[in-house]
């Protein structure tokens, strides 16, 4: 479609805004809840987008030539539904329909729509993961699309937002825009800069993106600027000085409005002011046609067999090499520990899919989802404690419904002299505690590359804790048969063993050396738990019946959220908590400090000596 | 001390500097590990600080007039601890302890050394923490110390470091100076802003402080940059070009040394580069002589009794404002939402001592970490869902033994229509896993007022989880017995109850439904587990005793790591798993939409009917 007069440009783009404006309030206040004033403010500057700069299939939203769109300010999504509205996506019927039980139109958006990439609504993660929507259209699929992201002025105060822009400048991302909606006020008053769109466009510049300054609620202004920035040959900032419930006189530049829908009465006269048309659907322009770079068909990995010891970081790292070479929609991104975590082999097989994210974990996290969005198989690492500072985007990517694979190295005390600031002692609880999750802990190198093989295929977010020490190499046969929910009897496994310890990761080998010194008096059962979510529950609850109920759980982990708790939730829903006799834990209880592997572990009490005593105890007294 | 003339003082730095590098080598190669081309890049810097302007009494490191030092790089510990050697602080014995079991020279630095304000290690903490020490001196005490703090250039790809720069800048904060030590190398290889120091401080000039840029290793420049930094009426960074390795010539910009000890003969040749002389002790400048203002003694809170309905949420705020008005040294952080924490009730008691934070979660943390340094008492709130934005800065916060009040805000389902993006349905697992932490669960206004009061009291982490939605009055009575470790029952009690049903927060409510409903037909004991952390075991015990093992836990929280895992812990722990007959853990199983809050608890499972029927199944079934 193109639009012959300047004047019929912006009538038209005048009419999508009221339209726009028109029917955030409407549905907003349909549903009695919701965010129109923060929608009023950013009215203009998606009119102007969805029908002079989107291109975008709105029937097909799997082209993936089309542009991508993302609210960063989530909470404006009674303009985004409009904006679907507008479009054609929706109708006015399910519009209205925003906020209620069952409909698609969530408070905040998610990914239910197909035209949401991403969910967004904890504010400052939108922009980032953008900038990984457009990394991968950039340096993996040299994709046509250009990204946009709409973002609220109070979420500039989030570091994420210029880890954000600190990699759309270092990528040079001509195909990244973000829209800054400056409209001076956050949700108790006013922001740090209210409208001193100088000192954000100092800021963008000096984080590398060209930023362009306009009026919000100028129409001609918006289409030259968000033309400039598709034009640029790098990455803009649309810095949009705009009102808060622009539109609606008693809205305008109003405090105490933040959240709040209008009543039927202020709807009525706020309508009146709009102009209270029928919403109907606006022509937008569609992507040119292309179809992403045929890949290679994904071979299957040629995993190495290890015969000595090796770290499971290590192992990790050259499965990485092995699946990017046996697929191509494969990407590994780190956190500058690559070094560390060994996502570096991966470069061997496919430098130009690996991702340096410098030390921004938020931003390494959110850049994989964007690659996801995409259709990429994104992998990401740090060190297991550094993960941590992600959580948030890890949360906010389970409702994503992301397909994520995490790993986290240098866990537990047997890090050594590092000391704490290091040691990941809570990552299991955390890891455990996202939704539709998979958290895998190895013991040994070549099932980790299996693990890593099963992560590749697995949907929804899954975790690999891995191990700065070297372990002994236990697995050399059935490698094939590790699985999402299982788990391996590494020691015992007869009917009679007096006691199961369930150990994973570092503690299976403490675990052997345990049943291995106490084998002459005791015969004890020692369960691989490397599937901590889901757990093997079959197997915990043969471990009771041949036990008569006599269980040790040791974790390199704090005693909460970790091994344990996962065991025994497993045993209550399996109705088996009556048949358990006896229950040992043996995790870190204390702060840690600085020492070798081997000290740090004997201090934590999950060492060998500690398994044994354990045993022995409920051998004798149980 | 007065240093008479030029020359003498550079030579006085320059001697300092040899020793810093040759106890820095020193104690690293002793130890086997550690990061000694880290420290050799900043021990000019750190030399020309120690002994010209840094103003500490070492004796005395609770001098509240001393000034504070922060090693953000807090893998330069080598440095750090060489320069407590060169104080007098410690001895060359302790040096050379260094990452050995039970020394106090840990790996990375932590408080359990005296003139260590805050545990480092996990990168860009340090200089948000050192924010709030600063923001506390000035607005808080009137103090007349200088903050300083030494950062890595890697680490200042970390969000938390702007959003820290933001804040001194916003704050104005003439006492703080943040020391950039632009060495160029990462752990893996170059920055990505390499030596590129004009767009660093092009960077720091649009967060509103001022940069000085500077050699960092021209003793002379760095006497007068840190001179100025000191006088400055505004915040101030000092931008030091420097080389990773300085000093030592086959270390020097040398990639493939980071984090790696020199061996023996290694640091042998280092040693007679730098100048192998006998370590000793350098007369350093005191901080002139200052008491903080005396307060008022603190005073026992009014606590408000309240009879209707309130949101747990505002009964914290005003518990806030109670407590503020009793205690002169109670501080308020709010990440931009405290109309909705409703923290903002606080400033009516004490506007002056109430910080504003923005939407900077990770910032607002760290602010309050630095506040406890001084010996100030922080609150600080947030939805729950966003304290995960801040999990790394939380667990470290355990590291620094720092004693930090936390509130998160719109726990769970039951917020209703914002969706799941506000909802917190991981925070119990996040905070129960955090190193000696107090987890509070109020349901009722009267007990948010009386858990306020003992989180004010407590040491070490406590988290106060409250609730979107008004909830009924229960207690009026007993208000003083609540306690940490505690809980109540609130229907049932006798040793014949058939069933005992777990439950905190919204559920206690949902719970008590439940129970009113059977009360003809199943005798229900309801236990307010208010105290998820510690959780009260002996009530656990005895309610598995009295019912014969039929247990219920409700909760409005994913299944893992909540209210249900830590019932099953603490049974474990007690040796009772073998009485439990049978255990129903209702919590959020599949990911929620939006909907009405009474809608969302039952399509989550978690409302009284299906409590009800959990009970109805347990009383005839078990």
């Amino acid at each position: 479609m193109a639009i012959a007069r300047a004047e019929d440009k912006l009538d038209l783009y005048a009419a999508v805004a009221r339209q726009l404006r028109a029917d955030a309030i409407r549905c907003s206040t349909a549903a009695g809840s919701g965010h129109p004033t923060s929608s009023l403010s950013a009215a203009d500057l998606m009119a102007v987008l969805l029908v002079g700069h989107l291109r975008y299939d709105w029937a097909q939203p799997r082209n993936a030539a089309n542009d991508h769109l993302i609210f960063s300010k989530g909470h404006a999504s009674p303009l985004n539904y409009a904006l679907f509205r507008a479009a054609g996506a929706i109708t006015e019927q399910e519009l209205m329909s925003f906020r209620k039980l069952g409909s698609r139109l969530e408070g905040h958006p998610t990914p239910v729509l197909p035209w949401v990439d991403v969910a967004t609504g904890s504010l400052g993660q939108g922009l980032p993961i953008a900038v990984g929507v457009a990394l991968a259209g950039k340096r993996v699929l040299a994709a046509p699309y250009h990204v946009w992201t709409l973002t609220g002025d109070s979420e500039l105060a989030e570091g994420s937002i210029w880890e954000g822009l600190d990699h759309a400048g270092h990528e040079r991302l001509a195909n990244f825009t973000a829209i800054f909606d400056v409209n001076r006020l956050g949700q108790r008053g006013p922001t740090e800069l209210e409208w001193n769109l100088d000192a954000y466009a100092a800021r963008v510049r000096a984080f590398g993106c060209e930023p362009i300054v306009v009026d919000g609620h100028d129409l001609a202004a918006l289409d030259a600027a968000l033309g400039r920035a598709r034009a640029a040959d790098g990455p803009t900032v649309i810095g949009a000085k705009t009102v808060k419930g622009k539109g609606v006189s008693f809205l305008e530049d109003q405090e105490g409005w933040h959240g709040k829908a209008l009543d039927a009465e202020q709807a009525r006269r706020a309508l009146a002011e709009i102009g209270d048309v029928p919403s109907r659907t606006f022509p937008t322009l569609s992507p040119d046609p292309w179809q992403p770079p045929r890949r290679p068909a994904p071979r299957r990995p040629e995993w190495k067999t290890y015969r000595e010891p090796l770290a499971t970081r290590k192992a990790y790292g050259e499965a990485l090499a092995a699946l990017g070479a046996a697929r191509a929609d494969v990407v590994v991104l780190d956190g500058e520990v690559s070094n560390s975590t060994h996502a570096e082999d991966f470069k061997q097989a496919a430098a130009d899919r690996f991702f340096e994210m410098y030390i921004a974990e938020q931003q390494m996290v959110a850049a994989a989802v964007g690659m996801q969005v995409v259709g990429l198989i994104p992998f990401a690492s740090s060190f297991a404690a550094f993960l941590t500072r992600a959580f948030d985007f890890i949360r906010m990517a389970a409702i994503s419904r992301a397909n994520l694979r995490l790993c986290g190295s240098h866990a537990g005390v047997s890090i050594g002299e590092d000391g704490p600031s290091q040691m990941a002692l809570e990552d299991l609880a955390m890891m455990r505690a996202v939704h539709g999750s998979t958290v895998f802990y190895p013991c040994d190198a070549n099932q980790t590359a299996r693990l890593v093989g099963l992560m590749a295929e697995r949907e929804g977010i899954s975790y690999l804790r891995t191990t700065r020490e070297k372990t002994p190499i236990l697995y050399t046969d059935r490698l094939a048969e590790f699985r999402v929910g299982g788990s391996r009897i590494v020691r015992g496994g007869q009917p009679d063993d007096a006691v199961a310890v369930i150990a994973a990761g570092i503690t299976v080998h403490e675990a052997i050396k345990a049943a291995d010194e106490v084998k002459g008096t005791s015969k004890v059962r020692v369960i691989d738990a490397y599937s901590v979510k889901p757990i093997d529950s079959a197997a915990l609850v043969d471990a009771v019946r041949a036990t008569g109920g006599h269980l040790c759980v040791v974790e390199d982990h704090w005693v909460e959220g970790g091994l344990g708790d996962a065991v025994l939730a497993a045993l209550a829903e399996a109705g088996v908590l009556h048949d358990v006799v006896r229950f040992v834990h043996l995790a870190v209880r204390n702060m840690p400090g600085s020492g070798k592997p081997a000290e740090l572990l004997d201090a934590a009490g999950i060492s060998a000596p500690y398994i044994v005593k354990a045993v022995r105890e409920m051998s004798t007294g149980g």
